[in-house]
């Protein structure tokens, strides 16, 4: 079962400060490429892997989506997510995606922000998602990069010559990374970019783009301490389809 | 056009005396995996895209493939893999990757082993070996990881503990990387993973298989020296198929 830090007062007070958590998709760098590597919104029917507070949701019914499925496991989250807005066309509902079932044949899009470095059985939750698109259906995520998560201590170092630098090992060794996010003992699992996307391809997706996401000139421009951040990719954003 | 180091005496004596320049196939821990990723070889038309010494291209015709054609930017090499072994079903051009044109629906497979990170145009390169291949046909091939490449100063640090950790900085900045290899100012590509297979999907390939190639157990066991290769990939092998 998925752990539902969400839940957590302490982890859910701080997650709940974040620019991303306040400000929505506009608070998050990476929501531009997320966006350009969406098929066509209008008259789709979506679901979002994890919806949080559910601002994805809500983007896709401004943007003419049909309907809308949000599933998260955390019901603090849901519950922000309803209040939010009442639309007799976005469903929020309570699932570990450990184990979520899904219709088949149902939804044009399944899209995931942040979420499936949380879940240790992505490969049958590939499956599952596969069958819940219907033929020529897309599936676009985002997680953070493999890169980030590797290092048994992540964080950045300099070098001799004051530069940046980010100490990657244990690249190649899979598995569960602990780690303090708001509060300690916050699991994540590490698969390296390669295990992800034959994950993909095993359970009959076209793998469609890739991309290693770094902060653009402009964003570097408007927060200058966004620089080192080109240094290595903080996610890693995946599009593809059935 | 592409750097031709392989025909500078220095590059060309160091070159000649490493373990995969004397064993062959065999003296390359990533192989087995490559070789994995191999469709059936008997009776296909190969091109081997830097082939070197021609180790791969005999290798094929041993393992049943009806016509070889290598090619390499290195007249040396190609003298050495023509006195290697003559064989009416296996030719050797000399080709430069960064301009090579080819036969159109010609090959079953190209394959193309730690040549390609040399290449500045892999997009153009990419969209050539995609029209030379029959529907169906395969290509498959090894690069340096681009982990290993992007850095300014690459190599081994130890952290407070101890353990090896691979600084990696500069990832997202593409182009050019001068390094010493026998000889200084070998200049290879640096491409994010990302872009790499982009440019294959924008070519027309389905991306098949990716693996981020460490030592196995076994060869760790007989070379202790590799361990640290698994704190980040030395390699990247892809399979595709048009």
């Amino acid at each position: 079962m998925t752990q539902n830090i969400y839940d957590d007062p302490q982890f859910f007070d701080g997650y709940s400060r974040l620019p991303r958590s306040v400000g929505g998709l506009a608070a998050a760098p990476e929501w531009p490429a997320l966006r350009a590597m969406l098929p066509e919104i209008r008259g789709r029917r979506i679901v979002d892997l994890g919806c949080g507070y559910g601002w994805f949701c809500r983007w896709a019914r401004e943007a003419g989506a049909a309907d809308v499925l949000g599933v998260d496991v955390s019901d603090k989250m849901l519950d922000r997510a309803r209040s939010a807005l009442v639309d007799p066309a976005i469903t929020y509902a309570r699932a570990d995606l450990e184990t979520i079932e899904l219709s088949v044949n149902r939804f044009d899009l399944a899209y995931s922000s942040l979420v499936l470095h949380y879940i240790n059985d992505v490969a049958r939750l590939m499956r599952e998602v596969h069958e819940s698109l219907v033929p020529g259906g897309y599936l676009v995520f985002s997680i953070e990069h493999p890169m980030f998560m590797a290092p048994r201590n992540a964080g950045w170092k300099l070098d001799a010559e004051g530069h940046h630098t980010w100490p990657v090992d244990s690249y190649l060794a899979e598995g569960p990374r602990t780690t303090e996010w708001f509060t300690p003992g916050v699991i994540k699992y590490h698969r390296t970019l390669a295990t992800t996307l034959n994950y993909m391809i095993a359970a009959g997706f076209t793998i469609a783009h890739v991309e290693e996401f770094g902060p653009t000139p402009e964003q570097i421009a408007a927060d200058p301490t966004l620089a080192k951040e080109r240094e290595r990719p903080m996610f890693l954003l995946v599009s593809a389809h059935r």
